[in-house]
């Protein structure tokens, strides 16, 4: 069965989630039915991220075993066809060998925060992006985050329904930069590693946010960190400001990218 | 009575335009009925521009004139506390003259169009920017721009149903920038004038986009132009990327902007 790589970019806010579940909306479920509808294809689609209820995706990455072969550019275009009028779209597919897969094969996941902190109502970005009413100081929430960094036993910052064998992982980037936005401003962080934990990004960032809040110490950080105890974790904040921003491989299956 | 200047954000899918119309969600209708409810207004909510049914406003402004004195940012706060779960936002608010006029003392207004050109649909922008499927070509939309640029008789660029007396306007200002987008291209349009004909804006961005494409010469944006002819126009593009961005005021009576 000949394997073609997607990219998928989804807004989160009408899904349960990423995985099939029975009679719930899922990202992965509508992508099933319409690459079945498409075409006819083979076991089910598998993600490189299991991304929770109401988290987007600008570059999620999946697998998937068709029938038959297919250009991928027609592959894309058909299951776009049949996924309308999903908030749902395939941005690129690929011709992968039989042993590619979007979930074991991935080197690292990037995901991107939007934190808004403005007064009035966002109204334009409601559900793309986390609003707080009050400031935030960037340079708090950076020494916070840099307590962060590199490999660590990450349980304070692990849902309680996490699933991973271990709670040690190797957090390789958590930027954060400011922007203008009109009347507050904007705070946008990347964070980066091969993989991980459950709830691990937004335990981040509502801790950060606290941290940038002022009420926590930059310091209290590194406390919570070598507590290893979820109770020491701060707010997971809500899911609408996350994006899963990229998956990377090697090779990179969509170096071409697709024609406009 | 008190007059207020109230600066707003809507994001104007789920609005039949500002004006309020009987039976009918608008905007203006909206921060009416919130406006009665925080404190009791006299009149009605005089806006500085009638958008369409669509079209979103990052800086609409308006006027209103309430029974009693308010502190502006509390007034502020009230009106958004009540508009809940509206897609409508006041970001500021300012004490004024009884001479200002939301409508009669704007000097100048400028709109925004986000024009995307990507293949696949852009879901996390969907309602947000206008999305064609076609690579544009930036620099014959500006040499067509160019042409309605100064003073002219757009008779050509004005609906059926305006109710303008003259269709004499100034432009001041039609730009246009490229932006990457993810898998394609964002065109982000600039026009600024002391104000404008109906449709005049979607009139020119269809056109424009007509010639962004090849199949008009730029040149024969000078003609449509100069035919002063509604049949000669290109088609109107969709309201869903367009933006009321700025109303300028002389004093601009938000030169201070609300507290953070």
């Amino acid at each position: 069965m000949p394997r073609y790589a997607l990219k998928i970019e989804y807004e989160g806010a009408a899904y349960k989630g990423w995985q099939r579940q029975k009679d719930q909306p899922s990202i992965q479920g509508a992508i099933e039915d319409s690459a079945e509808i498409a075409g006819g294809m083979t076991g089910y689609v598998q993600g490189a991220g299991r991304t929770d209820r109401g988290v987007h995706a600008t570059g999620q990455v999946a697998h998937i075993d068709m029938i038959s072969d297919w250009d991928p550019f027609r592959l894309m275009q058909a299951i776009n066809q049949h996924l309308k009028p999903q908030r749902i779209s395939v941005i690129d597919c690929a011709r992968v060998s039989d042993d590619f897969h979007a979930r074991f094969s991935a080197l690292e996941r990037r995901y991107h925060f939007r934190l808004i902190a403005r007064r009035s109502p966002a109204v334009i970005d409601e559900g793309l992006a986390w609003q707080v009413k009050h400031p935030l100081d960037i340079e708090k929430m950076r020494k916070g985050a840099a307590f962060l960094i590199g490999t660590h036993d990450f349980t304070t910052f692990r849902s309680s329904i996490c699933q991973a064998k271990s709670p040690i992982k190797t957090l390789d980037e958590l930027s954060i930069s400011e922007h203008e936005y009109p009347y507050g401003r904007e705070f946008h962080f990347t964070i980066r590693a091969r993989s991980f934990l459950h709830n691990q990004v937004r335990s981040f960032v509502g801790t950060l946010e606290r941290v940038g809040t002022g009420r926590w110490a930059p310091e209290k950080v590194r406390e919570a960190l070598e507590a290893r105890d979820r109770d020491a974790c701060g707010p997971v904040c809500p899911a609408h400001g996350l994006y899963l921003a990229s998956v990377t491989y090697d090779p990179d299956p969509f170096k071409d990218g697709p024609p406009l």
